[in-house]
């Protein structure tokens, strides 16, 4: 058993302040003993014990006085969520009722837990590996259906069994090229390097796209950027407003009106967007308004998608060309929409590519925009891989390996000595293993522990 | 079946906001059914059906979707807390989780509880009457052990089953007495007058401690008052804040440096006090001033305990007699305190009655003026009766029983007719049924469920 582990814990894990009901979680050895102590039921004198995972009525005492009239259920070890005995208590959800029942826990022998500290143990009793613990954590703060489907599959698994899996055949090659080093000498070659540099090819083949598939899981974990761009006047804040269905942004018939960048955040079938209203892009000597128009170059970049917003009577090609071109990759969308069909002076507009035309003042053309909001989004849904990163930590640890993957190829080919590629193959066997907390130590878990839930 | 009762409700019971956990509570003749339509368990595929009272671990799917992993535990009617089919299922605590759950129930036939509508069917299918019934949101709101432990009393019975009986038998007699009522033409007294005014005194002698008792039950629930008065420059703002162990009032040299009436609640040995600052009583010309002791003569009669604190080195004994000359009503205990023996100039002071003697500047004597305060909350509680009102429709509810009964009395020691006897006799009945729930109506029953959390 683990140091962490000695220890009875006890928490409330349900919401603060008074409601109805409020759970009251117990885990470790002592916690069916200590239970006993203060839980009275008549069906348990019946059949004189606790029997798991049955529901029993009952009463908490504290010596005579009844503190609440509770159900209690027992999870037998390992079959609970810590993998220890656990007890649950609901009790009825007063905050003086919570207070007694955990401190008369606490005055038989329980102490209280640390943030996270039922997943902790969940995971130091192999329940759950480090990457599915956090997914816990993320499952609980899933604001919409999609951040929650990759909670609830990397919770369930997710990529960490592959990284598991590359990792053990990485091992084996290490264990290798350390036994090449004991026969230095004899200068034999235990390990094929050629199936060594197909393991790292795999590995790289595996990882890479999960690299590249954070900033899609971090779009999703909080909002995908929509940066809606365009000249002064073109009707950004209007639009801004009308999507929102509320008058969020200042909006004026002078150039120039917004000057700060205006986020709000919308949910459109499950996808969370981050809607950014910015300065109108143009030559100008306002300082104040200068600073905006850097701002909005910024904002630019940040962006998944791009709404380049214009009045279709005032077209002008190259400028379109001049504001795009701070775009710096090819993976931000850009949606392009003419506004102000209502002034129309049915100008012809010469464009390569799709412009939807839009009367923002008549509430035309708004729904078409969401819809190819919605288009680019699932085909950039698409593009990524099966699995998504959405942890920073994970996105650290994976660049990290990547790294060293690369220096161990690149060593191989250039044929260095077993002991420098041993060195690599360990730096990447780390990495690897802080995803799935095969490598961990306590710092680690603190800091991965610290942002829980208390009771979780 | 009722006609509230027809659907099955479903609704969240713990607190709000993200948590490690929350409860979902389905109830009603549908419950098992909707549940197993999303409720996904090896066990239960195993075993074929959802045994009462057992905990599921398991799968909350909305067609292939995933929405949680879930223990989920089944109450068969009538063992369940409502008396109906009813489903607990505990899901981990994210926002978008719970809104999904309850969505998904909807979506399968359930409608959203109202506030306390679990507790209204509790009481419409008989699981508890309607002052258990009441005494639920008691419970739940109970701040500290004293006003817990009389909502734990009322909610397994407390003095409603006494009502219940004494109603019984005043039922008894009203019917005995409609029976003369059809026989008028003969004359006879088919109910005995002298057991009728006997049955009379010993409702009187029940409910009119219940009656007294209001005050202590209304000041355990919302704190006992405790009124701190006396002359200017006292120390009365210096003695609240020592109590209270923080810089609470304003406190300096100048006479009449209080003028607002400072309350703060206080803590000890689970009874919880409000302690009340006063300005100082003193003859004076400043209006501001005026007004504060106009309130302060207010705040004496409100009071259960006066703390009266004077100068030791500036003592009045008619002083002390005029300004408590204001308090009405006996039931009002007061301690006497003397103040700043620091100074003291040795001067012998005569006063009928007890004088706790202390230097508040040195920290002295605080600890026995605490004492005195819980001796004399001791005392008065024991004053009062076994049972004790809290809830102000039942106080309501037991002035016109009393009225009524002595409207009875006085009616058969003069002679009135039976017809007028027994109008009496109903509206006694009638005002000792809505204690219980005996006698009530949906108005009723909405006022006082509106008041309950969600989900309870």
């Amino acid at each position: 058993m683990n140091k962490l582990q000695e220890n009875t814990i006890c928490s409330v894990s349900t919401g603060h302040g008074e409601s109805a009901i409020a759970l009251i979680r117990v885990s470790g050895a002592q916690a069916l003993n200590i239970c006993k102590k203060i839980f009275f039921s008549k069906r348990v004198i019946k059949t004189k014990e606790l029997k798991p995972n049955i529901a029993y009525y009952g009463k908490i005492k504290d010596l005579n006085q009844i503190i609440d009239e509770v159900i209690l259920t027992y999870f037998k070890a390992p079959k609970s969520y810590t993998g220890e005995d656990m007890i649950e208590i609901s009790c009825h959800g007063s905050e003086y009722i919570q207070k007694s029942i955990i401190e008369l826990l606490i005055n038989k022998g329980c102490s209280l837990a640390k943030r996270g500290e039922f997943t902790l143990r969940a995971f130091l009793n192999g329940k759950l590996d480090l990457s599915q613990a956090e997914s816990v954590a993320n499952l609980i703060g899933a604001k919409n259906s999609k951040s929650h489907e990759l909670a609830m599959k990397q919770m369930r698994g997710g990529y960490s069994e592959n990284i598991q899996l590359l990792r053990k055949k990485l091992i084996k090659f290490g264990a290798l090229i350390e036994l090449e080093l004991d026969f230095s000498t004899e200068d034999v070659e235990f390990a094929d390097r050629k199936e060594l540099i197909n393991l790292l090819s795999d590995i790289i083949t595996k990882i890479d796209p999960l690299i590249k598939s954070f900033k899609y899981g971090n779009a999703i974990k909080n909002g995908i950027p929509i940066t809606i761009v365009g000249p002064p006047n073109s009707g950004k804040s209007t639009l801004l407003n009308k999507i929102l269905n509320e008058e969020k942004a200042i909006v004026s018939d002078i150039k120039g009106t917004t000057r700060d960048i205006i986020e709000e955040t919308f949910n459109i079938e499950g996808f969370e967007f981050r809607f950014i209203d910015t300065a109108g892009l143009r030559k100008t000597n306002n300082e104040i308004e200068k600073i905006g128009i850097q701002k909005t170059h910024e904002k630019i970049n940040e962006a998944a998608i791009i709404i380049y917003l214009f009045d279709i009577n005032d077209f002008n090609k190259t400028q379109i060309i001049d504001n795009l071109e701070s775009i710096k990759t090819k993976n931000i969308e850009v949606i392009l929409v003419g506004n102000k069909t209502d002034l129309n002076k049915n100008e012809i507009i010469e464009f390569e590519g799709e412009i939807i035309y839009c009367s923002l003042l008549n509430n035309i053309g708004i729904d078409e925009i969401l819809n190819s909001i919605l288009h680019k989004t699932k085909k950039w849904k698409n593009l990524n891989h099966e699995f998504v990163i959405t942890n920073q930590r994970h996105y650290e640890a994976l660049i990290n390996t990547l790294e060293s993957i690369r220096l161990i190829k690149t060593g191989i080919q250039s044929k260095i000595s077993g002991e420098l590629l041993s060195i690599d193959i360990k730096t990447a066997l780390n990495s690897l293993g802080e995803i799935t907390g095969e490598i961990t130590n306590e710092d680690l878990l603190d800091s991965i522990f610290k942002d829980f839930c208390i009771g979780k």
